[in-house]
């Protein structure tokens, strides 16, 4: 009798997307405007979903105010108001794509939400370009 | 082939969160500011999925006309402008959260839909916090 | 050359419509469904419109910052999971329309806006029904 | 580690529901208002759902500026704008019924896009009647 | 002391924009694929907006139950699931441009509003096209 | 009998606020996170509001294709995808707080709109933080 809960965050950050071991030329091929080496940057919504069984003392699969506090913790305290590039550990060496960006949120995430709980991650970078991790 | 219709309805509701076993003091630290004592309210919004094969004579999987009624029916008519905890015999001795709500208005409309079609409820208690079920 | 700023906030609460110098029956007369004596509720989202001359130095009419802070000690953690008719003084006498939300909250903010700036408050009670105030 | 990325795109179409093989009157029984003679229409909100590994090298699962134009090329450019019943081959002789207008455009994109690719479509005939097509 | 109060409704309808004094060449010169003679729709989404004192006794501007009648009544029974051009007396001869709409609406909901109120109405044809009447 | 017409548009860019006569303690003290020397971004909404009379030929204030291509030439193209501080002429020398690019915006614009008509922009640099120029 599962039941999946889901919690929206947002955080506002600049990226660009490009592979280190190309030239400028190539990245602009590849990434078109998306590579612009002085960043450009999005209102990114965040959509945290936890699926289990609701705890029956409680009716909660898991106070949202706690997984709100986690994400808040862990996620867009790290990411708001920075630049991806520049600024995280985590994109250092990694293309800040939305795809990539939400495998991060999901491994971090992971680490502090009981292993009983499925949990999935949707990443908006636009309101018409958005990713889901990890599907079946 | 199957095709899942979904269908968006809302109803405006009051509610508090407690655990009647508990005094009010175990109630605030459990729920926080839901366990008001004087209760408080959302504008729940309401998505039904059906899944099936749609009829080759028609094109519908089911008549979204028909469904709305029925959920209008079951479901708002029965929660609108009430108080959840004093108004409902289905959350007079269950804990108003979102889980059991969700769980609450699929065994509702389950009796009414036909047993072929798969159901799944989504209800959005603010914009920010939402909850599906059943989930696999 | 005046710009206006907008913040938007949100607050949860359970309401109901009456006046205390009529019996029920006037008030579901006059009030239907929301006259509930057991209460209902929405999830209320408010927009404050800070109106003035960007200061030259920052570029800014009001930090955002500033201004979501006072909305939330003066406005959002005074209502928000309360019962508007029980538990605030503004409403306890005076019948908790959205018309009347609004005008409280406009008086309330009032004294803490700076009076060179215009002021106006937009109430969402439901994504259909909101209200202005004040308007010319 | 599959990522489905999803891209937004819409149309404008009008459209009428009947059964070519029924008389008006049956038509109006089964289709209501839907099956005025002289069509209604919609703003369409299509969203394309691509799952898959992303590519190491771009980290993207596929180019969403490739996807969008795909999507123009194959369904937008043809259906915007248009009377669904007369003016498309593919409404001809089959209802354009929400249904019906997502597995079509299901068949339509499956062919461009590659087969290693998991692909799903979401159609939006209101905001509040939608479809999804193909389910499990 | 005036507050405004909105009502938001929407209606499905199709139209097609020309100029019968024009050829199908010249129209479609003017109005591009808006003018294709077969037709095309949009989900319309109206906002109708009153002005006024709240009275004393109730706190209502107006009983937004008795706006939403009305709107339905006259307006959304009127346009929806219709041919704007075909089906309806007000657009026989007038081009169903969203600005003639929403002067359309205007003329038609004033004759039922008390004049001691102010009346605007909004119309959105799209999310991204939309338009307002009466402006100063 | 003026009607107002509203076209939404948007682009995505990264800017930090800061005034370069100050030092980075200063500027963080004043803007705090949004001048983070290495940028975050936006999604920037756009609307474009142009009021005046409807040409009685056509029944369009303004063709919103045109507004829009408009809009595209001398804003969207200008700014998407763009570091507001280092890629643009009109933010080097001017904090690119979202009532700037309000200013900037309207000011660009206001030479290619006919100057029989009024002009007013909305900018929405997140779904809760939005300006709007000029206001009376």
């Amino acid at each position: 009798m599962k039941v999946a809960v889901f919690r929206k965050e947002h955080f506002n950050a600049a990226h660009r997307l490009h592979n280190p071991r190309w030239n400028d030329e190539q990245n602009l091929k590849v990434f078109g405007k998306c590579s612009n080496p002085h960043f450009h940057g999005h209102n990114y919504d965040l959509i945290v979903r936890v699926a289990g069984e609701p705890d029956p003392v409680t009716g909660y699969v898991m106070d949202m105010k706690v997984l709100s506090d986690l994400i808040k913790e862990h996620v867009t305290d790290k990411f708001d108001h920075k630049n991806l590039n520049l600024d995280t550990d985590e994109f250092k060496n990694l293309n800040p794509t939305a795809e990539n960006i939400s495998i991060t949120i999901y491994n971090i995430l992971r680490q502090h939400i009981d292993p009983k709980f499925d949990l999935k991650i949707t990443l908006y970078e636009t309101e018409r370009n958005f990713v889901e991790y990890p599907v079946n």
